[in-house]
């Protein structure tokens, strides 16, 4: 596998021309929110990027935009792709990368004069992050049916705009909207290539040898994962004053459990993570009445992770019992775990030399559409880790290197 | 020493008619913030307390209400009082009941027939809980020269009100405020009464003993008292994709400094507190870029609080080595410790036949006028030691006793 000139070069244009598309000045963060002005700007750049190349363009019901070699109905086709949206002040990579790196794939195969004999498709799906409407993959769990036309109708940005009234604001018809079943049969792989967004590629460099180099993955699942809300009642009262042994403070309970939720995870090779935190009455001389924090936890199944978060509850609890501290703890949110398809990740990493498979802990447009389609993932090396914010970053030859993985894949799936 | 039955009568019907002045009926709690309608309702209250008995009404430079018996200019006056004002969502006893205690002590000296051979005067401090300009003791602090009218005008409320605004609005002059050296010249002894704020005295009738079994006490000092901010300064990433090894999780390290301040202030006996928290970005899948918590601690003396102080900010540092979190430790403010003279102290322990004398961790106007005049406190037992809360709250014969305690210190001091 060389390296890919003339993807490279047309992986730089793509780059460049992307780069300043909703980019705040400020935080060098990106604010790419679906059906806003960036947003409109991505997908003007996807539309020129397909007509340039000849390319059938297509904007299905829900939105998400279709660029197509060969004839989309004529089924078992090749996609690849990602989103070009972002989380609030987010980084380049995370979408983006997934696809430019499918049009610089796409040029590198009609470098080397590979014939297609299967439809090959690149798409960008529409707000995977979420970030306006509170809700992740609209544009592929719309497609694949795991949102209802109801449910989106009813979703609202920070506004009160609903998202059919934003879609029709962007030029879309918003009665379109619904699941696609036909659209999903005619496709046999979908490839996703994204940036990775932990450093296990990264760590395994970090151990010096030429077999730990590996600037390209392949998925094996997502991991399975929840949020969960512990609510910490105690009782406020005046912090200059209250006897220690007269005090129920719900910071104390709060401040064990986030301790505890690092050990259980940590033990058992999961994620555990009290990020958002909410407090009353949150006065500085104040002991607090209410701690209210929303715990995040993955791991490698789900047997584990209910494991993890019953511990974690069960020291919250004893605690509580400690402090006069009544605890009750909601769940959010859960998603079990996908596993992708392990012929098409076996022919995938066989394809690419053996590269390493590896979970993660992020969901994706790809978790969406497994349970329709065979699906894979191609992760490219992160060397800090860092995602969703703009200090996320991939080195140039890495992103290089994931060209050329997913050209030959592209090449695996579809020409042969 | 016995039951005050004219005192205890006029002491109801006062109390009656303060009840319903600024309370919330969904909270029952109280909103009496200084220069609001309920402020001035309070103030009205005042008034006809004062034209009721006869005694000669001002108002000082400050808005702070006077009620005189005898000479205002006579000088050696013996003073008493308290605040009418709350916290948002106070309780009824945290300022009224040193009002109403003060002239249910007048009416019992009266009804005994004693002859006060010094001015009398009971005091109305304005905006003592600081809950609408964000500083306490307000109108003591300008009296006594602790605030000067350069820094009084520039306080704002949430609205962007002034001071000077908000008590223009009310009725005052706002060009007079300023230090009143001369009426603090005027004034011989300063007595507050107020309820406890905590459970030092209920502790002692949980023993069982007669002895133990107090319903007033005499203070001793304000605790010094000050509150750090801490900044945990790590690094945002995702919750669901970052490795446990690659994190600089900001959490963690506030959360184990949580526990370290309360062990560090159990062991020396001092009081240590995060009762307030703030969170960047604060998103369920995000570990923190940024946890600042604020501490407040006092302790008997100022050396202690400084060693807890220092102990609680090396403990932080230490987690956040291991973390990969930077601390950073800003001291936003402290207050000395205030020994209230100790020979006025003495002479109420002994003209109330040894009650217990005790410190306390909350900031008075007491506290401010020390600095000038003699001053000394009485405590009102508090049974579950609640206080700046709805639930706050003191038995019937305890206040009624509190009442005959401030009657026979003020005819002590003022009539012999």
């Amino acid at each position: 596998m060389g390296a890919p000139n003339t993807a490279g070069a047309s992986f730089h244009e793509m780059w460049r021309d992307l780069a300043p598309i909703g980019r705040n000045t400020t935080t060098n963060g990106y604010r790419r929110y679906a059906w806003t002005e960036a947003d409109a700007d991505c997908r003007a750049w996807f539309k020129a990027q397909t007509e340039t190349r000849g390319l059938t363009y297509e904007v299905d019901r829900n939105g998400n935009q279709w660029a197509w070699l060969g004839d989309p109905t004529a089924g078992n086709a090749v996609v690849t792709g990602s989103h070009l949206d972002s989380v609030p002040d987010g980084g380049a990579f995370d979408g983006p990368l997934g696809v430019v790196s499918s049009f610089a794939a796409l040029d590198e195969l009609r470098a080397r004069g590979a014939h297609p004999t299967k439809p090959l498709a690149i798409v960008n799906f529409g707000d995977e992050e979420g970030a306006r409407f509170g809700l992740a993959c609209v544009g592929s769990r719309l497609t694949a049916g795991q949102l209802t036309t109801d449910q989106a109708h009813r979703l609202r940005d920070a506004d009160g705009l609903s998202l059919p009234q934003a879609m029709e604001r962007a030029g879309y018809d918003p009665d379109a909207i619904g699941p696609d079943p036909e659209r999903l049969a005619r496709i046999g792989a979908f490839v996703e290539l994204h940036i990775e967004q932990g450093r296990a590629l990264a760590a395994r460099s970090d151990s010096g040898s030429a077999a730990g180099n590996a600037p390209v993955g392949v998925a094996s699942a997502i991991w399975p994962h929840g949020r969960w809300r512990f609510d910490f009642h105690g009782e406020a009262n005046h912090a200059g004053t209250t006897r220690i042994e007269d005090r129920r403070d719900p910071m104390l309970t709060y401040a064990n459990t986030v301790l505890a939720a690092r050990k259980k995870a940590r033990i058992a090779g999961a994620l555990a993570t009290f990020g958002k935190v909410s407090v009353e009455p949150n006065g500085v001389n104040a002991i607090a009445s209410l701690v209210r924090g929303w715990l995040d936890s993955r791991a490698a199944d789900e047997e584990t992770l209910a494991a993890v978060v019953g511990e974690i509850e069960r020291a919250a609890q004893e605690r509580g019992e400690r402090d006069g501290v009544d605890v009750r703890v909601t769940r959010e949110s859960f998603t079990p775990v996908v596993e992708f398809a392990h012929d098409l990740r076996d022919r995938l990493s066989g394809l690419l030399g053996g590269v390493p498979v590896l979970p993660t802990g992020a969901g994706h447009d790809a978790g969406i559409l497994s349970a329709s389609v065979p699906t894979a993932m191609l992760f490219v090396r992160n060397p800090t880790g860092v995602s969703h914010s703009p200090a996320e970053t991939a080195g140039e030859d890495d992103c290089l290197a994931g060209v050329a993985a997913l050209a030959e894949v592209l090449e695996g799936l579809a020409c042969h």
